[in-house]
């Protein structure tokens, strides 16, 4: 998606430590119109898939994927980084490694909401390991659901996380993939 | 808006403590063509009102806003509940006591999306004693905005913090105000 390029190209940063800051867009401040043209993207490349949820883990991928499942018009389930008082039983739950934030988490999720019969879209802002990404696969597992793909705006394609999902076969569709950020210079894969 | 309030008799759970269960639509699992309407039902209230922005803090407020956002067509700012690598300083922040979780934290928002011309919409998914909505309101004091009002799906009217708001002039809306939970039976205020 050249619109993803372009915007990251145009208000993206590129910070110490390898962070691409895009909070004036993605995930700090949301440019809405953007978001929505984004959703409507992911749902051209996932119609007629099947998909019957979209998943995403809080907070930052909450916005596209609240637009993505009203573009396709599916309901949309927030996985929750910690229990709390009305979602402590019942649940299926991944332990998660946090990149960013160089923390573990545990994710978790109503058991309701997930079922044997569902194939779910995953839905996240970023994607650079995949840490993420193999929790909700392992809650999707236990629920007996199926895996339709996913969908992430920016793919930090130096960090593999992405590579190595797509060579087992599952379908990774990103909207711009960073294979290089040198020198506050951002090379897009092909 | 009778749509809420015919929802929360429908799917929402009233549990222990005061607790009001509404995951299946409003904050775990997303009804994404109910919270539309609820997106649409914000626009038309605060339509012609001069509203530059949309605000909330993450994470549960997130897709509402989103939708109040893309329908209003407005951007939204996303509050963080904690600093991070990319958000550690020029920050408006505030303490906020969570009544949910029984804890304390830092809200944080980068200064870059706030100034003094903008007149902002506060969205939230829950409004009990108010205190998310102080925090607000001192970060937008601090940037100088003006706050043009609140959007609020489920207002506990029995912890007042509504009532207090809006007898210092705060505009509240609130699309569905509980004014008692007893024995499992919900009372709205008329």
């Amino acid at each position: 998606m050249k619109l993803m390029e372009q915007k990251i190209l145009t208000e993206g940063q590129v910070l110490p430590g390898n962070i691409l800051k895009v909070g004036s867009f993605l995930n700090q401040q949301l440019d809405i119109e953007f978001l929505h043209e984004v959703g409507k993207e992911i749902a051209r490349l996932y119609k007629n898939t099947g998909v019957t949820k979209v998943i995403t883990i809080e907070a930052s991928g909450i916005p596209l994927a609240t637009l993505a499942a009203l573009e396709l018009g599916v309901p949309a389930v927030i996985v929750k980084k910690h229990a709390s008082a009305n979602l402590s039983h019942d649940v299926y739950s991944a332990e998660i490694a946090s990149f960013t934030h160089k923390n573990t988490y545990t994710a978790v999720v109503a058991k309701e909401y997930l079922n044997k019969n569902d194939s779910v879209l995953i839905v996240d802002d970023f994607l650079a390991v995949g840490n993420a990404i193999r929790g909700l696969q392992k809650i999707l597992n236990d629920a007996g659901a199926t895996l339709a793909g996913c969908a992430i705006a920016i793919e930090k394609g130096f960090q593999h996380g992405g590579d190595e999902l797509r060579a087992e076969g599952i379908r990774v569709e990103s909207l711009a993939i960073v294979d290089e950020m040198k020198d506050g210079e951002i090379t897009f894969r092909p």
